[in-house]
């Protein structure tokens, strides 16, 4: 294997998973979108996906506290999900209050699908600037929420789901951030959406209508523009850290759709066992997508000391991101 | 002066305000309150407040405009409002797309009222870390469009602005972060909350009412948290700075209400010639206010090279931050 440099030396010390016991299988879904289950499975890969009767404070604060353990409560708590508990406080206020803490710095980082990615770069940079030395990251969301039954499509896809690391500065310069990219195409700003929840299409607004506070995703657009900008993604990223596909252990990417996750084999290069495919069981989570299959991949044994993984996705922006990470 | 040491260099190489034409007095708003002028000037120290008729996308965008100048375009665009156009994609999308920019990474950071403290760290953090040299933050809230005229104290305090300050970094290292501290306390989660638009009270949810999707806010409670949480802040912040109250130039505190921004001279010991207090005109413009206070203060020529500046604030959660910044 080439040998890689630590930029920013960190490691996860500890990480949990929530995924809430209610099962909706495809076959239980179709009635609702008035879909097959095959037209469903085909079009998604989603089998069955997990439906949350707790909100999304709860369900981060369960993850949360499989990955503090034991050890001593963080520095600094990043909320980073897709969709808030509600408004005003940000969903990292909430969080806290569930996990029982008070005092400790938190704030959300939000760019949707990928906002794990973002938090991790950002929380990397507040250890390696010896700002913090503990650092809790919660994706928490709760789709099924906010599923548009008359958009068969996005409405199969989504799941609900909550996933927490826990980050700690290490001595070893060996371990953490290689590289990381980041790229936001506001041309496709209108590919994935729920207008609704802001100033904008504000809900005491008469002209807000009830699909505006729903997810919408246009499948197919975001799948051609997202596979291009992805691949020459990772062609930098590879040419720029001297590596190929053979050098990445692990390949964790967001959970975006079936046909999304397989592309990372199909045209990224990477052999398909390599890369974390999770969705026929849990659908898209929005941003816990990433880090549940992050956090799964753990819980599985299938990362070691000294691997090199690849954490990668797209998403509402159109945005797309990487992070290249030394266990 | 005492000297201080600078752990995170760079410099604000651009500054800029949106301010809406449309001005509405306080005699205008009383009727829609059932409040006289008198009360609404006494309670808040709001004589008038600005009302946007462009959502927050466009308002940042004119504010980010002056503050990139004939700059190059930024690395990366962090947004710091407290309310999002839309839930998703988040609001940086929006602000690139009206700058005519893509690829620009960008992404928000959200802790309500001190949203733009929270983003002035990680960016300094990330310029520290090298990993983008220039990085503009924008801050723009139009909190009247979530005004409840059945809480005539909140509703008075709001106003909708913009601003907006480009940072690159430096190989001075006397210019910077000086120190930042925060902290968040979830038993004044209560306190300051716009309860609905995320996953808690759906907007399609039927226990969701009009009032929970409007502002709401217990100013006494909030203020007698603040003042002793902020208080305790401000005498660490300074002992731990080797420095007394006289060694600041200028205090740029969150415009949270008259009596919040005057607590800073009345009990944090600073002269009242260096608190920067624009709540009268323009009233709390949520995390738009502190940005719009430090950008007025430099268009005003209140702030010169070598100058020790301190950002302080609060907000929802409650989370009170502060900011020692050296020009």
């Amino acid at each position: 294997m080439s040998s890689v440099i630590v930029k920013q030396p960190f490691v996860i010390s500890g990480y949990g998973i929530y995924l809430p016991d209610e099962i909706e299988t495809s076959k239980e879904l179709s009635s609702k979108i008035n879909k097959t289950e095959d037209w469903i499975i085909s079009r998604t890969g989603v089998v069955e996906r997990r439906i949350s009767s707790i909100d999304v404070d709860k369900m981060g604060a369960i993850a949360a506290e499989q990955a503090i353990g034991d050890k001593s409560k963080p520095d600094l708590i990043i909320n980073a999900s897709g969709v808030p508990k509600q408004t005003i406080p940000d969903s990292s206020v909430f969080i806290q209050k569930e996990l029982g803490y008070s005092g400790i710095p938190s704030f959300s980082v939000h760019s949707t699908c990928i906002s794990f990615i973002t938090a991790l770069n950002v929380a990397s940079s507040l250890i390696s600037s010896k700002t913090y030395n503990k650092i809790l990251i919660v994706s928490s969301d709760r789709g099924t929420r906010g599923r548009n039954f008359n958009e068969p499509e996005s409405a199969s896809l989504l799941g609900d789901a909550a996933a927490a690391v826990y980050l700690e500065s290490c001595n070893d310069n060996d371990k953490g951030l290689v590289s990381y990219t980041m790229q936001t195409f506001p041309e496709g700003s209108d590919l994935t959406e729920v207008r609704g929840g802001g100033t904008n299409l504000h809900p005491q607004d008469p002209t807000t209508e009830n699909s505006d506070n729903l997810f919408s995703m246009n499948g197919p657009l975001v799948y051609k523009m997202a596979r291009k900008t992805v691949y020459n993604m990772i062609s930098s990223d590879l040419i720029n850290n001297q590596l190929t596909q053979k050098d990445i252990n692990l390949v964790v990417p967001h959970q975006a759709s079936g046909m999304a996750v397989k592309a990372y084999s199909k045209f990224g290069g990477f052999e398909e066992h390599k890369v974390v495919d999770i969705i026929s069981t849990t659908g898209n989570c929005v941003a816990a997508s990433l880090p549940l299959a992050l956090c799964t991949a753990y819980y599985d044994n299938r990362i070691k000391d000294n691997d090199l993984i690849y954490l990668v996705g797209t998403g509402a922006g159109l945005t797309i991101a990487s992070f290249l990470l030394k266990i």
